[in-house]
C-alpha cells in the first residue's frame, strides 16, 4: 500500500534541500511543511554541498534556470550522490530552449537522479530530442489519455530504462515507472493545470517521500503522485462558489496538511501495469 | 465593448513570457492562468530569445532589477519586436534610483513597447525626469483625482505620444491612452494598494490581452485595467469580516478566474475622453 | 504598553527596504502592507544605497544568501547606518554553512544592526560558534522551554551585550532583550512552525516597528514579536476544519491587517525579566 510512505514522512520529518525556481518556491516550501517534511532552499555554489549534507534529500528544479545556479545543482547533486541521498530532478521546460534541454540531460546523466518528475513533453525532450514543449506545460499532442494509455505506459517504461531512474510523468493520467512496473494513477483534477507550481510541489513532495522510504523509490514516487492528485480532489471539493485558482492553490496544500496514510490508501486510484 | 478582449484571451490562451521580479512572480503566474493565458518565466540571457519566440507576448517588469537580467530584457525584447509580439513594460520604481530610471527609459526607447503600464510617479520619471517616486508606490502629490482629472488626462495623452506607446497609468482612477483617446476607468478599490503586486499582475494581464487582440492595443490595455479593477471590486465583495490583505490577494485572482466578457462589459465603469 | 508601537506604524507608514530571500519575499511584502508600512525590495549593488536612502528602515535577511547580494547588503547597511535608519538582521540558517555563519557574523559586527531577529540556534551560531542549526529551523536541543527559561533569558541577555544589538530570539517562547531587560513573550501557536516564513515576516515587521518608534528599539522589537504571536493565535482561531498551513499563512497576515494597538495591548502575553 502507498499510505505508509506518507506516514513515514510524518514520522521522519526529512529535511529536503531544494534548488528551485523563484516562481513557485514559496508553495514548494509550504508543501514540504504540509506533508511533514522540512524545506531548506539554498543555491549558492559556495554553500550547497554543506547544506545538502545536512538534508535527507535533494530536489533540483530548472524552472528559472540560470547560469549562476547550474554549477550549484551539479555540486549539490554530486554530494547528494556520494552521501546516498535521493535526488529528484524536475526538468521544467526541457525542450523549450537549448539551455534547458542540454542542462536537463546533463543533470539526468551525471547525477543519477532517483526520480525524474516531469510532464510527457519534458521527458520526450530528455530522451528523444523531440522538442514539442510549449512553455512549461505539456503540448496537447503529447498528452497521455485513456486512448493512448498503452503507448504511454510503454514509452514511460522505456524512458525509465534509458534514463536509469524512476520516471514520474504526470498529467491527466500519471505514469510512474522504474522500467519494469508502471503505476497508472487516476487521481487529480483538470483544474490543477490552472495553478502554477503543482508540478514543482509534487517534485519536492517526491523528494520527501523518497527520503523517508529508502529502498522504495518506485512506491514512494507513486505515493507522492497519488497524494498530490488526491489533494487536488479534496481541495476542489472544499471550494466555495467564488473560489478560483488562487484559493485552490491553498486548498491543495491544506489537503496534504490533513492527509494521513489511511486517507491516502482510501483515496488513491491506481492500477499497476 | 471591452468584454470581447477577455473572451479572446480565453479562446486563444496566449503564452506570455515574463521577465519579472521575484516578489510577485507567483501571483503574476496565477493571474495569467486565471485569465485563460499561460505563463512562462525565464530570465537567462542564453535562453530568453528562444523562449520568447515560443510565446505570444512579453512582459518586462523591473521590480527587482538587477544587472544579470537587464541584458536578458533587451535580448528578449528585441526578438519580440522582430517577431511582432506585443511587449508590455512595467517600469516599477522608475525614479527611485538612477539604475531604474535609466534602464526603464532605455527599455522604453529601444524596445518600442506596445504598452507601458505603471503608476503616475513612474511615468513622470520616464518622461520628464521628475523623480518623486516613493519606493514602488506613487507619491501622494502625483495622484490623479477627480479634481486633477483634466490635467491627468492631458498628461497621460502627452506621455503616450512622447513614449510612442499606449500609456496605462493606474491609480485611484486609471487612465489608458494612445495619445489621442483616453479611457478614464473608475473600477477598483483603495484596498488594492494594501496588496503587493496588483500592478505587476495587471501588467502581465495586459500582455495577455494584447497578445489575444492584435491591432487593438488601446482597447486591450483598457480592458485589462477595467478587468483588474472589477476583480478588485468583486474580490472585496467576497471578503469575510476577518479577511485581510493576504486573503484579498487571492480573491482578486479568483475573481478574474470566474470573469467572462459579459461580466466585464457589465461591470466596467469608464468613459472615453 | 506595546500597543502604541503598532499605532505609530499605522500613523507613520514607514517604507522598509528589504534585501531578503526569494522564498518568503511575497509574504514579507504583504505583512509590511498589513501592518501599515510599505515595502520596497531591491538588491542590486548599483541601486541599494539610493533605495535605502528613500526608506525609513532596512531589513537584511540571508535566507537565500548568494554572493551577488552580499555586497548589496553591506552597501545598503552602511548607508542606513550613516543615515541613522534602523537595521534589522535576520541571519537565517546561520550555522548551517560556513558562508552563512561568516556572512551573518560580518553583517552583525560591521553594520551594527539595531535588532537581530532569529531563532535560538542561529543566535548561538552568531555568538558562540556552536553550529547545531538544522536547515533553517532551530535544533530541538536548543529550544527554550519553561524548564530552560532562566538559562535562556540569561543567554539572550548575554548575546545582546556581545552583539551590541537587541536580540529578538523567537520560538515557543520569545525572548527579546537589550542586554539588561528581557521581554518573555508567550504568544503564538506551535502550528506557526508549519508555515514557511513567519520568522522572515517578523523580521520585516520589526523593522517597521523600529522605524516608527525611534529611540525605543527594545519595546518596538518586543511589540512586533507579540503582534506576530498574537496574529498567530487570532489566525488559528479563524481556521475552518479543512484549512491547513497554506490558509493559515494568509490568516496570520490578515490578523495583522486588522490589529490595532488596543488589540495588541489586550492580547499581548508577556512578562519582563
Amino acid at each position: 500500500m502507498l499510505g505508509d510512505c506518507l506516514d513515514h514522512v510524518r514520522a521522519k520529518a526529512p529535511l529536503i534541500h531544494c534548488i528551485t525556481n523563484y516562481v513557485t518556491v514559496n508553495d514548494v516550501a509550504n508543501m514540504l511543511l504540509a506533508c511533514g517534511g522540512s524545506p531548506v532552499m539554498s543555491d549558492d555554489v559556495e554553500e550547497v554541498e554543506e547544506v545538502t549534507a545536512l538534508a535527507a534529500g535533494l530536489c533540483l528544479n530548472i524552472g528559472t534556470l540560470n547560469r549562476r545556479t547550474v554549477p550549484s545543482m551539479f555540486a549539490a547533486g554530486r554530494r547528494a550522490n556520494t552521501l546516498g541521498h535521493p535526488v529528484v530532478l524536475d526538468p521544467v521546460g526541457a525542450g523549450s530552449s537549448a539551455l534547458r534541454t542540454r542542462t536537463a540531460r546533463e543533470l539526468a546523466q551525471i547525477l543519477r537522479p532517483a526520480v525524474i518528475r516531469c510532464n510527457i513533453s519534458e521527458i520526450k525532450a530528455l530522451t528523444a530530442g523531440l522538442e514539442t514543449t510549449r512553455g512549461v506545460d505539456a503540448a496537447p499532442a503529447d498528452a497521455v489519455t485513456e486512448d493512448s494509455l498503452a503507448a504511454g505506459v510503454s514509452f514511460v517504461k522505456s524512458a525509465a530504462v534509458r534514463l536509469g531512474a524512476v520516471a514520474a510523468v504526470t498529467g491527466a493520467i500519471d505514469l510512474v515507472s522504474d522500467g519494469e512496473t508502471c503505476y497508472v494513477i487516476r487521481n487529480g483534477r483538470p483544474e490543477m493545470g490552472r495553478i502554477t507550481g503543482t508540478g514543482c510541489q509534487l517534485s519536492a513532495l517526491t523528494a520527501a517521500f523518497l527520503a523517508a522510504n529508502p529502498g522504495r523509490s518506485l512506491e514512494a514516487a507513486a505515493a507522492a503522485a497519488a497524494a498530490m492528485g488526491l489533494a487536488g480532489e479534496i481541495g476542489w471539493a472544499n471550494m466555495a462558489p467564488a473560489d478560483g485558482n488562487a484559493t485552490y492553490r491553498n486548498r491543495i496544500i491544506d489537503a496534504i496538511f490533513h492527509m494521513d496514510g489511511q486517507a491516502l490508501d482510501k483515496g488513491a486510484n491506481y492500477e499497476i501495469r
